[in-house]
């Protein structure tokens, strides 16, 4: 069944109005009529599925007649801070790790990141990422939209990055076999309900100097399997391996 | 350091021969010189560290100063069929399921695919595919490159699934909560050196009868985690958690 987030403003008791692209999807897109079902997840988290009243030319007004309390966020709150990547690379990391259950997205301007965003670029950036995150969360049936934070600086990421209970690194010199405890010893120390963090570099990877930082602010180096990973690949090993590890 | 898969006739006890594109890559594109070293891989999947003895203008003469002997591959073999997807998702399901460890790759006509291959495009698509898959390979310094089966129908593919030992299909209404055995368990029957058959529907998932058919031919449905996956990002699920469960 198609999902909506919609804003608590639009949630009057049962009665919930979509507006926007949302309406336009429904009208439009789906070519959906009254009486036929979507679900609306409200963005605390709780989800209903909701019978179509009204169908005005600009909004769509349903009613709530179901609570769906199947729960498919991860246990586990998950960061992704990733260092900014070529191309299009970081809108299907947001894609992908949206629907592998990332809670959050920290893009950062790493020593070996060849794109720079300017203050401009930055905004526009922000928003169309969080178009592609809420797309996709309504799509793979999330009950939360993954936050996008503006991108910042590697020293900004260290200085903010003692929130989380477990600090991890995907370091390349730990697939080559280097110092690295296995990943499910270091699964084995995260509890549900813990926040983790973590961080991984752009194509050239950490520079020493990013990766001897990050293990003075106590980030754990970690692998992802034995194989080298693209940049784009490793956050998607790292949310599906813990997927596995605290959902199957 | 670099790696190049290289033609079983081009080694000469400790003398190996790169060609075509490989010997263009080293000398126009990496510009490396007489002495640097580079890792030459034979198709038995064995690797030697090779030390660059001659640049010609259209071959690369090396000989091989140390055997690598770091295992890279997957304990089990996996082999991801998966249903024509729309646009160039193949491709990359292709680049990044080689990085994550797949032994093959079986595309077939499912009853939703959008997308047909008629004989002309098959070949072109195969090569291409092939090319992907080499490529992904040196990069993530795999040991051998994934076969890329010619695409064929889905009754094909159920034909020839005897020859594997676990026949798994990723079924959404799995996902949804409806039967299927948790990841985990499924994995707990699975031993090293095993072969597992993976497959994955296209965009709109399987019919009702392939799924019937798939049952009645021995595939156990696998839900991929709580939450909806695309086509392209569940292969990727099922291979890092493959790799998550064997490898760390």
């Amino acid at each position: 069944m198609q999902r909506y987030f919609v804003e608590p403003a639009n949630w009057q008791d049962n009665r919930i109005i979509l507006r926007g692209q949302d309406a336009h999807h429904i009208i439009r897109v789906m070519r959906m009529k009254t009486g036929e079902t979507i679900i609306c997840v409200h963005p605390d988290g709780h989800a209903a599925k909701c019978e179509i009243d009204e169908l005005a030319s600009d909004y769509v007004a349903v009613s709530a007649v179901e609570k769906v309390d199947m729960n498919t966020e991860m246990p586990v709150s998950v960061s992704i801070a990733q260092g900014l990547p070529k191309g299009d690379k970081l809108e299907w990391i947001v894609q992908k790790g949206t629907e592998l259950g990332a809670a959050a997205f920290l893009p950062f301007q790493a020593a070996r990141s060849v794109v720079k965003w300017d203050e401009k670029k930055k905004d526009k950036k922000r928003q169309r990422l969080e178009k592609i995150a809420k797309e996709a969360a309504e799509q793979s049936s999330r009950l939360i939209i993954p936050a996008i934070e503006d991108v910042q600086s590697f020293q900004m990421l260290l200085d903010s990055s003692d929130t989380y209970k477990h600090k991890l690194f995907a370091y390349e010199e730990a697939a080559k076999g280097l110092k690295a405890e296995p990943l499910r010893s270091v699964f084995q120390h995260i509890s549900p309900s813990d926040n983790v963090l973590v961080v991984i570099g752009p194509e050239g990877g950490f520079s020493e100097s990013e990766a001897d930082a990050l293990q003075d602010a106590g980030f754990a180096p970690i692998r992802l399997g034995p194989r080298i990973l693209r940049t784009e690949t490793a956050p998607l090993y790292m949310l599906a391996s813990l997927s596995y590890h605290f959902e199957e």
